[in-house]
C-alpha cells in the first residue's frame, strides 16, 4: 500500500508553497507565482538560457536545479500535470537574453505540446530572431519497447537532468546556442534509464492509487507517474541478480525492440553511472545499489568514468530507484563532457552563501 | 505500516556494501572494511581532524559527510548499533595528524561509551600528547524533557551535522584544536531539533517494528531509532498548526522542563533554520515544510539568517522530518559562523571532480 499521509496545508497550494520554500533556501531564486516559474535572478544574460519544466511531484526536478551552471528557469505544473503554454511563454520572457534559449522537456505528450506551443508563439512574435529558441525532447526510459512506444517513443526519466547538467555547464562557459543544442541533443541520444519500484506513489488530495504492489512484489520499468512497467516479480530477487536484469535493459543490443543505446560491448564502452533515488529509498540501501551497479558494469568490462548517486527526480514518494547510464564518446570531447557531469556546487538546492 | 521491502543482497553485508558504494561516488574516500571506517585520504594532516560515527541506518550521516571541510573520518556500526571501541580507535589512527583530533558523537549511551573509551585508550597510549584528543557529545532533541532525560540528557538528532559542519569549516581554516573544540561546544549548546513521524521505520533483516502508527496518526518527538515521541496526534493537523507546536518546543522558555535554548523572544533572536528530511518524505512536501517553518519564525519575530533543507540524517526510511534551529550569537563571531553553515561544495556525497 502506498503511504497516503502527507504534511501540508492544502493540496491545492502545495506546489506554490513548496516553490516558495525552495526560494527561501536559495535567495538567488525568484518565484513568479501566477506562472509557477522559478528563475535565477542573478544569471548572466550574455549566456544561453536553459528552460525545463513539467508536472510537479518529481522534486528536486526541475526547480531545484535552477542555478548557476544549470537551469535558468523551471516552469512547474500541478502535481503530475503539465504547465500550460502561457506559463511556459512567461518563463521564456523571464529569462529573455542575448544568446538564445534552449528548452528541454521530458517526453510526455502534455510537455511536448505546451512547451512546443510556447516556443512557436515566441518565434511568431519575434520573426527577426526566431532562430533564438531551440527545443529538445529527452526520452530515456528503456523499459518502453519500440513497438509499445510507437510514435510517442520512450518516456522521459531522470536522464534529462544529466542532459541539462552538461548543457548548463557548456552554456556557463559561453558556448553558442548552436553548440549547446548540438551537445544536448547528442547526449540525450546516449542516455538510458530503467526504473524499479517497490511501491507506487500517492498524490496528495487524490484517492488511493488504483493499483498497488503486493507485499513482496516489485515492478521493473515503473514510470514516474505510476505508469506500469514491463514486468512484475512476485518476490524481490537479491540485488546483484536484479542488477543483471536492469543493466541488460540498458546495455544489450541483441533485441532490436529494446536496443536504444549504441553500446559496443567490446570492453571499450565508457559510461557515467547515475543512481537516482526515485523516491523514499533509504540512502543506506542506495549505497548498496551503487556498489551492485558498479560491480556489474565492471563484470561487463564497461568502464565507469564517474558515479553519481542521489535524489534527482522522484515519483512523489513511492519507493523506487533508477540506475541510469550515459554512454561517453570515444573522442576528444570525452574529458570535457565528463567534467560537465560533476554536480558539486552547481545545484540550486544547496543555497548560495553570501561568501565562502 | 512501515514498508518492509528492501533492495539488498544480504542484511549482514548491507552496511559495508553501502559504504563501498559511497567510496565509488567519491574517489577521495577510502573504506577500511574491518573497522567500517570511511576516511578522507586527501586530507591535510596539518589541520585538526574531526571524527564522528555511530550506528548505521542514518545515511548520509555520517560517512556521507566525510570530505574536505567536514569530517576526516566516520566510524560506522551495524544498523542502529554503536561501533565498538576498537573500531573507533582504528579510526583515530587512520586520521593521525599533527594538530589533534576532535571526536563528536550524538548522545546515545553506546556511542558515548565506545567513542569515549577509544579516546581514553589513545590518551593512555600517548601520555605525551593526551591533550591532542577532545570529545563532544551533542544532544539536541528537545522532545526529551529534563525529567525524562534525567542524567542521560537529550538524545542526539541531526544537530550534530550542523556542529561538525561549522567545526569542519573552522578546522579547514587552520584553527587550533582548542578553538575548534570551543566553537563546537558552544554551537552544540545552542542547537535544538524536534522530530515528527508519519510512519516508523523497518530495519532490514529484522521482524516488523513492534509498534506502528495508525492510518491518520502522527507522532511528535519520534526518535531516529523508533524511540517513542512525547505525543501522538490521532489525525494530522494542517501544517501551519503543526509548525506552531513544533517551534514552541524549540523556542519557548516558559516551561523549565523543556527550555533548553537561550531564546530571548524579544525580536532580536537570530537563527539558522535546517529542515531535515528524516526519511522518505517527498521533496515537494519538504519545500512546503520549509515555507511553513520560515513563516512561523517570522511571525515570532525570530530572524532567519539562513535556511537549509535536505536529507542529513534519517531513521532508515520511515517518513518523518525534523526542523532544527541553531541560535546565532549576537557578537562578532556571528557572520563567520553563519558562513560556516553553508553546505555548498563541502559534502562528501557530491563526488569530487578531477577538475572544474
Amino acid at each position: 500500500m502506498a503511504l497516503q499521509k502527507h504534511l501540508l496545508n492544502d493540496p491545492e497550494s502545495l506546489v506554490l508553497d513548496s516553490l516558495a520554500g525552495l526560494c527561501a533556501v536559495n535567495n538567488q531564486l525568484v518565484l513568479d507565482p501566477p506562472s509557477k516559474v522559478v528563475y535565477n535572478s542573478h544569471r548572466d544574460r550574455s549566456k544561453v538560457a536553459l528552460i525545463c519544466g513539467g508536472g510537479s511531484g518529481h522534486e528536486p526536478s526541475h526547480a531545484g536545479f535552477v542555478g548557476e551552471g544549470m537551469l535558468s528557469a523551471a516552469v512547474c505544473g500541478h502535481v503530475f500535470a503539465s504547465p500550460n503554454a502561457a506559463q511556459v511563454r512567461r518563463g521564456m520572457d523571464l529569462v529573455e537574453n542575448d544568446a538564445g534559449t534552449l528548452i528541454l522537456v521530458k517526453n510526455y505528450t502534455g510537455d511536448v505540446l505546451n512547451f512546443g506551443l510556447a516556443a512557436e508563439q515566441y518565434a511568431a512574435e519575434h520573426a527577426d530572431k526566431s532562430d533564438r529558441v531551440k527545443f529538445i525532447v529527452v526520452g530515456d526510459d528503456v523499459a518502453v519497447g519500440r513497438t509499445q512506444g510507437g510514435l510517442v517513443g520512450r518516456r522521459g526519466l531522470a536522464g534529462v537532468v544529466l542532459v541539462y547538467k552538461i548543457a548548463g555547464a557548456l552554456a556557463a562557459e559561453g558556448a553558442t546556442l548552436e553548440e549547446v543544442y548540438a551537445v544536448a541533443q547528442w547526449v540525450s541520444g546516449r542516455v538510458g534509464t530503467i526504473g524499479v519500484g517497490l511501491e507506487h506513489c500517492h498524490v496528495p488530495g487524490t484517492a488511493s492509487p488504483s493499483h498497488s504492489l503486493g507485499t513482496s512484489e516489485i515492478e521493473i520499468g515503473l514510470g514516474i507517474h505510476n505508469e506500469p512497467g514491463n514486468q512484475r516479480l512476485s518476490c524481490i530477487p537479491p540485488l546483484s541478480e536484479l542488477m543483471v536484469t536492469l543493466l541488460d535493459l540498458i546495455t544489450l543490443t541483441t533485441d532490436p525492440e529494446r536496443a536504444y543505446l549504441p553500446f559496443q560491448n567490446d570492453g571499450k564502452d565508457e559510461v557515467v553511472l547515475l543512481v537516482n533515488n526515485l523516491g523514499g529509498m533509504s540512502e543506506l540501501e542506495l549505497g548498496g545499489v551503487v556498489r551492485a551497479a558498479h560491480e556489474e558494469l565492471q563484470k561487463r568490462q564497461i568502464v565507469v568514468r564517474r558515479v553519481i548517486s542521489g535524489t534527482f527526480m522522484v515519483n512523489m514518494h513511492g519507493v523506487s530507484l533508477d540506475p541510469e547510464l550515459i554512454l561517453l564518446p570515444d573522442e576528444s570531447q570525452h574529458a570535457r563532457l565528463l567534467h560537465f557531469t560533476c554536480f558539486a556546487a552547481s545545484s540550486g538546492r544547496v543555497g548560495r552563501p553570501e561568501s565562502r
